[in-house]
């Protein structure tokens, strides 16, 4: 299962409101930065930017079809940390779209892969049914591979008024986070993984460093390229990304043991009922919590250097760790 | 069914010996250059390059299922077509081989997921198991979409010595070349149009320019970007390009009603037996033969200003109208 935050839940009252996982590090609710708006107003911008992305050609099935999975909602997470990436380092919205959209569908391609009958075998999504289930398995395997393809033609002819090399290294980033050493390489030591008791916290990472960590950490460094950021930006805003996709990974395995269904927006104790390798069940959810709380600090502080530009970042951290769902 | 017209039967007989298509282009066999010759020296350099293109890491299981595939042999048409007008318009084989790679990764997805049980279907491809039938269906999805991503990443990280614009210019080619305006549309609209009696030319070659010829021209448009080809250049070698790319699929149609399973080296009539649209049977034979000529003879007219240098690229478009397989 490839973790997808984007349900349509309420983010604030998660953000400012946490019961289930109970940390040191707190919203901070006096801010003037408004987290609740700030992914508000940039989510409206990604999903305008992602309907113009991909108008309706022939044949058409194929093009509903990717729009279907690409246009179903969510949080849009991804687009919007490369987006404020970029923008603190000063490069403009526009030219870090292109690739914010890519990374998106990079995202939904890997959700209407990992769905399908021959991998999870998923039949909703988001409360929706399923790109499968709706047109078929073979027109799903093809639009996965169709959003794949057009993220890098996307990139390629739409990114424009920066350097051509930085171009190259986002296309670089992408191909790397999407293939088996990324995304995939994650999914398949999970698939491999599935049913055994023996799991290790380390192949547990490594897992989840690929499945949910190397997207994340591209949005990241995809952002920090195109703004031409220097060697130790790069290195810091890595950690950054390092660590909140981690965290983000552990408080996943932590709610899918403390929280409803309700609050989850998906069926909670999937993990155990499937004896799935997770971090509670490794460590104890104790331990857990803290090793998480450990890498969300680690996180922030690798942003101090940035001041109050890097808000949007800290404020995002510390909702993945204070989140509900 | 994608086209893989890269089993491992003797190329020379069949350049040389044609019985079965009876065109008016006759091989050119007093020509110093010697087709047979050029086609397995360049195969051997494009094997090579594959092979190291994908070392094995960890998780073994992915990269073996995609070196599997990569490296199950065939005459590697496609990496040849884009060194061969790389070359022509005066790149070296250094500069082009990353996206030659590319290409038959590409290439190489399109049948691992085109063969899979919610396609076609297929247990065996080029004589032996296919993916799926050895990995299992979820790490042949993974698999494609691995080398896929794999490709744009090799392109961007392996190319150099020569301006990024171009680089960028390579990838968009690559992608578009893949998506719904590409091969996965191409695939969507053959899976449609099965079993369909009025099937016309018009969506025929609709299906065929995008199945087989847009990454075919692909091959060639990429060659020519990486050598900074004049528009005219490209101009000439896109109409190049796209009259092999719909001849091949001509004559593939011909081959599956006039030739036998063991000269095909994969089961002849299928397409009668599957009641596919094909060029013969909206055609007949007849004009199927001399339409395939016509667009051959048309290639190869575009070749005419380069004189002896094209002359692998001749003897590739009149190696296609006369094969036998």
């Amino acid at each position: 299962m490839i973790i997808d935050q984007e349900s349509d839940q309420s983010i604030h009252r998660n953000y400012i409101v946490n019961t289930m996982i109970k940390t040191d590090i707190k919203p901070n609710i006096d801010s003037p930065f408004n987290l609740k708006v700030y992914l508000q107003e940039k989510k409206e911008i990604v999903e305008k930017a992602l309907d113009d992305s991909l108008p309706i050609e022939k044949p058409e099935k194929i093009y509903e079809a990717m729009r279907y999975s690409l246009l179903a909602g969510g949080k849009r997470l991804r687009p919007i940390l490369c987006l404020a990436v970029a923008e603190l380092l000063g490069q403009t919205e526009d030219v870090a779209m292109p690739t914010a959209c890519a990374l998106e569908m990079i995202h939904t391609m890997s959700l209407i892969h990992d769905d399908l009958p021959a991998m999870d075998n998923d039949d909703y999504r988001r409360g929706r049914l399923t790109n499968h289930k709706v047109y078929g398995e073979d027109i799903a395997i093809l639009a996965g591979d169709g959003l794949l393809a057009y993220a890098f033609e996307f990139v390629a002819i739409k990114t424009s008024c920066i350097p051509s090399e930085r171009i190259v290294k986002v296309l670089a980033i992408l191909g790397k986070a999407v293939g088996a050493n990324g995304l995939v390489g994650g999914q398949v030591l999970d698939l491999e993984c599935e049913g055994k008791a023996d799991v290790t916290a380390d192949t547990l990472s490594f897992i989840h460093r690929r499945k949910t960590g190397a997207l994340l950490e591209a949005c990241v460094s995809s952002g920090a390229v195109l703004a031409g950021a220097s060697e130790d930006d790069l290195a810091r805003l890595s950690v950054y990304a390092q660590n909140i996709g981690l965290a983000f990974q552990i408080v996943d395995d932590i709610l899918d043991v403390t929280a409803t269904s309700e609050e989850l927006g998906k069926t909670a104790g999937k993990d155990i009922s499937a004896q799935k390798a997770t971090y509670p069940r490794i460590w104890g959810l104790d331990t857990s919590r803290q090793k998480a709380e450990e890498l969300i600090k680690n996180a922030i502080a690798q942003l101090d250097i940035y001041g109050d530009k890097a808000q949007p970042l800290r404020a995002i951290a510390e909702y993945i760790i204070n989140r509900k769902n």
